[in-house]
């Protein structure tokens, strides 16, 4: 049995995890923590955890919780888990880090988007960026990784295909993404209280969203060149998942079939993305509470523009469920394990 | 008092005519038709219009209705609606159709993009597109007014000042639209029953919806050149609203305050275009009920892009509030006369 | 005009006070207070009425605000009301308090359910329990005005006809109350958090809830001895709305038509209360943004039960409509002055 | 492997029992029908089943299916259940049958109730109710199950306790429900489409509901004589779930501690009930997507009245998660098998 334990765990994000991994074979969960709810139990904050879970949060302190386990799945705010990483790193321990703290490659980009020093560069040079479909290889070898950012996730799932094979103009690529409120976190503030979300729906932090340069570093890769990304993301009076339409001009006339055969030659192999027939896009609810992006695809010849949607839970494929994917990956699980669940439709 | 009568009064947008109109001190709603609820009241298919009408639906039979009233507002749809707007047309009656048979100048873009032919096109070539930023002049004078749809409605009045002042690329707008569920009519149909619409999110029409080529007529108008434009429309799980955020590049550095100074400019003696300050987006639930259309505009300079995005109630400003202020303008009456709600909020 | 004041401007009754009042012919506000929001604009909070009101807040300092108006609502805290609302009274001024802190007569009733002592009891003995349909003529003279709290209206308005006329076992009467959101005010809390709300449905304070002894005094009054009552609240996934549902056992076979006579005589005269044909249930989203409570009536003869079904808005009948109402009464205004709105529907 | 074949697999109810019948090891599903989408895949109608079913709708023609399985599921409407359930039945199948058909054991009851004759009974007779936690024994040997209903699954299990130790007068039970709207069923219906539902709460068929003689067929049984029950059901906006609050007067003054323990010796070996801690009341997001039912309960010394609260989801316990519940229960499987999810939360 592989020990696991969580740094964090009091957040949607950190509930997810428990959630499933509580329902991995391979795994225990030896520990999770929570500085504001240490000594009460994962039922008192998650009543749906009440069967799956007896542990009882306790204090993030490194050198006395690493003994407890293997591996370390870290749900800190950025900033404050870098520290917490680097520690368990440096002492040999395979690290799963959900903050955005070791995403960006340079630490100077991380500094002008989230006003925070990086200050452990040698762990940051060591991370892997933990996108399964891109990263497998280096997933499979690495001890750091750090986890993709939700809107990152659905937006570099619907680029990579038409970017790496050079369908699309790629410094033209507008990112429309509308996200479910459990992404705002789990939190005591008016502007996620339900009488302001509900029935309302609104744009934020347009251009200025600090998932922005995680996109683009990983779709400049993709495009061999420096592009800046268009990016607005959204609330939706939803609980969980991502949409995201992604617009950018085709290169030169393509059409439909064309365009599929990527998409369908990129993922055909990938256990948890779907392309869609041509003609149907996804539905945030029909990926609520699985591993699952869909994707659904439009040439619009009006435009000459390629229009892709992508759709994915926020906290599963968004979150959790690909930190899970990721463990699968490193610790050599099949990579499905406890991540094969069926939508919850209706 | 100024008579007037609904053709078509059993779905959402006649509803919103009837419980505006009821409020409004210069008229009186002499008929309202539906085929299906003849002889049942307003109060049987609206119980939210008890106390404010006691009409009975009667069916439709211009002959009969022509004698009851000067004004006619025709809430029918799209095809049905041609041949009675024509017939009280013809008869010297004021008509005001909120279907889209008379929306586009060019008969045979309708045929393709609506599949029926127009057979009436004297009266089409009469018909003025009732949207008052643009048309005030124009509406004061005209007998027959072809309200303007919802998704145009958002997109246009967020596309006119950035258009008509040449700040952006015309040839590249991309309108992503988001509408609340009463965009989709009150019908039996499986795919706005609750549990389907309720926590999803999907793109649909991407496209092809047919009021893409009334976004086009009216911006080539502006642009004064022929514009196609990439429009995806959403369904968001909300009653009421619109939200549709926009973006074009800008055709060369420009600022924000030049940018916000055009929007001021353009709509600072509309009673209901509010540009928000710069920083603040609009939300639905803040003009749900209201004839308001708020806007708000980012200047994304790491991309050259102008982002806009404008809310309305789709079934205020998007149909039957824009029909009532239309019928203010042509009458006479003070513009905002029965509209002045104030959103409810929550 | 009459100059108002409200002291409490920043949450849900307050906001829907400003609204409400703002479309009154006869009224000016003065001023609004909001010790957490003092020197920002009612527009800062409250974006959709950026367009009906230009205040800004300002601290709750009674010596200074006295001579703003002659009439002051009270939206504050309970406790926190008594002094400030015994302040403007004892100089004179006409004062309506939202809060509970002047309904309940007996002041150890209001120490045993509030845990705060009241220390002005002169001006308690003073108040008038502000429920129109029962007192409009001590409303016309009072001075002080105690509005009901919003699960007593719904409750008392559904009890009153069946309790006066002595048509149901007045010992034995079951209160079960389905609340929207919004009566839980305008809080940063996880508890009223959209993801923690959403697709939930949760009863709360069975039995211990303060608005139980307000129930169970005024129908006490009206049976002519001490009643309690079993008062359950739940948690509804909606804005506004409160639907309460009331069991109690008919003392002698009773037919339906005696019934609804007794309810349709009891509230012939009332502009706000709607009995509904038997058979029609009333439903929260048709009494949405208005001052009206509807009734609908089951007389089940199976069980020899009553069951009265009661809808209301929380925000307007039970709160910010009612207190309006009331002032309209008291003032000399038309009852329905400003209150005359339509359901905003769907 | 157990052979199962689903007949009426298009609805809410039918795609809950694929859904979790295609996670249980020791079963394959080999057919479902549907009349109306014979021809089309399961993924076709029910996109979030795409990955887990590649089934074909097909017609329901008994004599054909027989062969095919070993154990029938029947999700057909009531009436039209009878003929099949007992063609299968008396040709040696297991059935568990979700519809009404088989529930009230006195055929005249069932006539009164659902205006059909039961021209089958002999099955009838043989029909064991389905409800584990009051007939495990019966079901281990029965050959054909009547699945509860949903409401009377939440009122049963609620009630048992306190009936069966004689806790409550059980002539003066109220059960007050309210259940989410994929209870109505996969329809066409404007009533329960979006903009009907949403923001909208109301009671329908009280004390006509044809839940009713099902609740008191059961509590008539545990009473050990004929019991009518005041029964109340409710339309919430939400996807799954139902909240059931029961009312019952005390016999005698009873303590908590002597009612939870009689609630937890009642529960204490039954896998899917969670009687809460004192104080606690459940919340039917905390059991989506599961198949517990979570008691909730209040002594209300005030008025010696006994509130019970239970929460379940209506698709899962409350229909296909009883039905593999009972499958389990039938075949020797553990009776937790497929059947062992984590609510999802948020």
């Amino acid at each position: 049995m592989l020990r696991v334990f969580i740094c964090g765990g009091s957040g949607y994000a950190g509930g997810d995890l428990i959630r499933i991994l509580s329902n991995h074979p391979g795994v225990a969960i030896t520990g999770v923590t929570s500085e504001r709810s240490a000594g009460k139990t994962v039922g008192n904050l998650f009543p749906h955890l009440r069967s799956c879970s007896n542990l009882v949060y306790e204090h993030l302190t490194p050198p006395e919780n690493i003994k407890k386990a293997d591996l370390f799945f870290m749900a800190l705010p950025h900033g404050e888990s870098q520290r917490a990483v680097d520690f368990f790193f440096q002492r040999g321990k395979k690290v799963i880090d959900l903050s955005a703290d070791y995403r960006l490659r340079d630490p100077l980009t991380y500094e002008r988007w989230y006003n925070v020093p990086h200050t452990f560069r040698g762990a940051l040079q060591k991370a892997v960026y933990g996108l399964p479909e891109l990263y497998r290889k280096k997933i499979k070898k690495a001890a750091l990784i750090a986890n993709p950012g939700c809107y990152p996730t659905g937006a570099i799932l619907g680029l990579l295909p038409a970017v790496r094979n050079a369908l699309i103009d790629s410094s033209s690529i507008i990112v429309d993404a509308k996200s479910g409120t459990s992404g705002a976190g789990r939190k005591s503030d008016v502007a996620v209280s339900y009488c302001e979300v509900n029935e309302g729906f609104r744009a934020y932090a347009i251009g200025t969203h600090r998932h922005t340069p995680e996109i683009e570093q990983e779709v400049s890769l993709l495009a061999g060149r420096e592009i800046a990304i268009t990016f607005t993301p959204h609330l939706l009076p939803a609980d969980r998942g991502i949409l995201t339409t992604i617009y950018a001009p085709l290169l030169k006339k393509t059409g439909v079939s064309e365009v599929l055969k990527k998409y369908n030659d990129a993922y055909k192999k990938e256990p948890f993305v779907r392309v869609l027939d041509y003609g149907l896009y996804p539905n945030i609810k029909h990926v609520r509470g699985t591993n699952f992006c869909d994707i659904g695809l439009k040439v619009n010849e009006r435009t000459n523009t390629l229009v892709i949607v992508t759709a994915i839970d926020n906290l599963v494929k968004g979150a959790s469920g690909q930190a899970v994917h990721n463990m699968n990956i490193m610790m050599g699980f099949d990579e499905k394990t406890a991540l094969d669940a069926t939508a919850l439709f209706p």
